[in-house]
């Protein structure tokens, strides 16, 4: 099955990762900044005959829009990182470290979705759990706006989010959620062990049932007018806290 | 001047802060939810008789698309909220705070300037900097995303924002920007005195005589693939460093 990947961030990712599932890759030559010319020294390298020029109107037919920055790729679709939630803790803890996760109950928008897988990348989580009939799926909006997170980012689709979230409780994993109405804030409670952090949707946050499932729950302190954050920059605030101090305490 | 919000946030948030320069509001009826349920117990009592109900059609027209949420409002442009840095300083540190600063060099995307906003309003910033030729401005688009944050948020704009920050320097803030390439990280540094924290544009960061000119340079640790966050999460990450700092030891 084929894949289109858009955008610097996306080919960029897929080029460092998985360099031999690139087909074909267009680029535009009249643009020549910098951002291009750093793309095409470390483009030629590794593609050779697979690297094509290509004008501004074939780069849009394929990208299916116009928001391209003049690169294109089409790729083999990666090979689904088939992970279950019990494979991506043995894994974590074969490593000695402490698994972290993100589990997204009701992200529906694909622009929030990327954001929030990019996010997850930069603070090292190990996978993103979301329900299967609740959330984006994983398209060329959601590649380009994660930068290519999408890329190498364990995304675990569980059919039922209560009975997975139990799953990882029985391995050991403490669930936090955000919540506003909670009395403790994020910067109350130790993120340092095995923990998977909860965010709901924007407006409405989690569902009943996947409240109750977790074992605390959190606020982020809000100083101002408005009483929530944006879902990718709460998750950016609570995941970067939970490195914060996994970097100032490492994992024994 | 006439100006026209669109959304619950942009809207709820003027009629808290200044419900007086609501000309008029539009909901859409046919939504019956809790939300436009709570959004009319407000109004309703606020407002009188300058709300009206509008159908699906005339609340496009007026919003300009369809992602009005079934609320839409014409009001009078705020009043600039007139400040000048000397003034936010001294405001300030005459309520025995320390001024939080967030500088946006080149952050030109009205989504972006709209998210970056709505973390500031949250994470206490007292005024957000940015120089007059490199940025959005505030338009609806920005009002929505932010969700009424910059309804209250005194922006600054500055021509030359190399001055701007050695103006700020001599009344003693201290100005952090962030780079990629920086030694320190966010997480070594205290940020609990008078700051300013300095964003970079997507992609390019900050200018070289912005750069040149800050007091200390860190940078956000990263765990993945992707080499850099959204410019949103990323202020999010660093105004929340900051008020976690500040929660931890309030100012004497």
């Amino acid at each position: 099955m084929k894949q289109i990947l858009v955008g610097f961030h996306a080919v960029q990712a897929r080029l460092r990762v998985d360099p031999e599932s690139l087909k074909s890759v267009y680029f535009d030559p009249s643009r020549r900044d910098r951002r291009m010319g750093d793309f095409l020294k470390q483009a030629e390298e590794t593609l050779g005959e697979r690297l094509h020029a290509a004008d501004a109107e074939r780069l849009h037919k394929l990208a299916g829009h116009d928001r391209h920055q003049g690169v294109v790729a089409l790729a083999e679709k990666k090979m689904t990182i088939a992970r279950t939630i019990t494979e991506v803790i043995e894994d974590v803890e074969g490593a000695k470290e402490k698994p972290l996760f993100l589990i997204l109950d009701g992200v529906t928008d694909p622009h929030n979705f990327g954001a929030c897988l990019r996010v997850a990348d930069g603070a090292g989580v190990n996978a993103v759990v979301i329900p299967k009939d609740r959330s984006a799926s994983i398209n060329a909006t959601v590649s380009k706006v994660s930068s290519g997170a999408s890329e190498v980012m364990p995304v675990i689709t569980v059919t039922n989010l209560v009975r997975g979230m139990k799953e990882m409780q029985e391995s050991g994993v403490w669930i936090i959620g955000t919540d506003d109405g909670a009395e403790k804030s994020i910067y109350d409670i130790d993120l340092t062990g095995s923990i998977a952090i909860v965010m709901g949707a924007e407006g409405e946050g989690m569902r009943r049932l996947t409240k109750e499932t977790c074992d605390e729950l959190v606020h982020i302190p809000m100083q101002g007018v408005v009483s929530s954050l944006n879902v990718s920059v709460a998750s950016g605030v609570c995941l970067y806290e939970a490195l914060r101090q996994r970097l100032a305490k490492p994992a024994k």
